[in-house]
């Protein structure tokens, strides 16, 4: 990987090393907080309505699940639809900024499958 | 994405959905824990001294990283090599799991970039 590609070109170098960038560190952090890559990768999937998300990620109560959503949301990564329908139907979807993350959780669960398998 | 890449088979699916595969799952907490994927990031680098890593990840406290470089060592992600130097030389490295991780980082600091850089 090119080193230019995760550092920070802002910051002085540091000796035997570079600075993260905080960009990459804001990202990795988001996905890795507890539940919400799961979160994004079902709603890869497309939009979702509250009761299937928790029927698809079972460990996840809905109190945290709900305040995950709104993480995702204040982020731009998830957006929240309501129809008006009867009962009204809210549904789940990734916002572009949300769709872009494919690559990077298609990568990381061909990582998980070939070296966490076994 | 297909759907198979990063959905457990041996469960039985859900209504509107399915279950999140654990291994994902874990890789996915794994890297996202605080500063473990900025030292991994790092890593990837070459090899590096304690204190070098200290440098690059300067909001780190030297007790976390310690225990960040221990979780990954355990996990068999980092490995830790003394040189009988005087004073002895401890580097941390990256094990082929490990580097296995580039291209899932390189795609992280990719969407990063893109979306989290304004």
């Amino acid at each position: 990987m090119a080193r230019t590609a995760l550092t920070a070109t802002a910051e002085a170098p540091v000796p035997n090393g570079t600075l993260v960038c905080p960009y990459f560190h804001e990202a990795i952090e988001l996905l890795g907080k507890r539940w919400s890559g799961a979160i994004v990768h079902e709603l890869l999937a497309g939009p979702r309505r509250f009761s299937a998300l928790s029927h698809s990620i079972p460990q996840i109560s809905d109190r945290l699940l709900s305040i995950r959503l709104k993480e995702l949301e204040a982020c731009g990564i998830v957006t929240r639809e309501v129809y008006e329908d009867s009962p009204v139907r809210v549904d789940y979807a990734l916002t572009p900024k949300g769709r872009a993350l494919e690559p990077s959780l298609k990568a990381i669960g061909a990582w998980a499958r070939t070296w966490l398998h076994d």
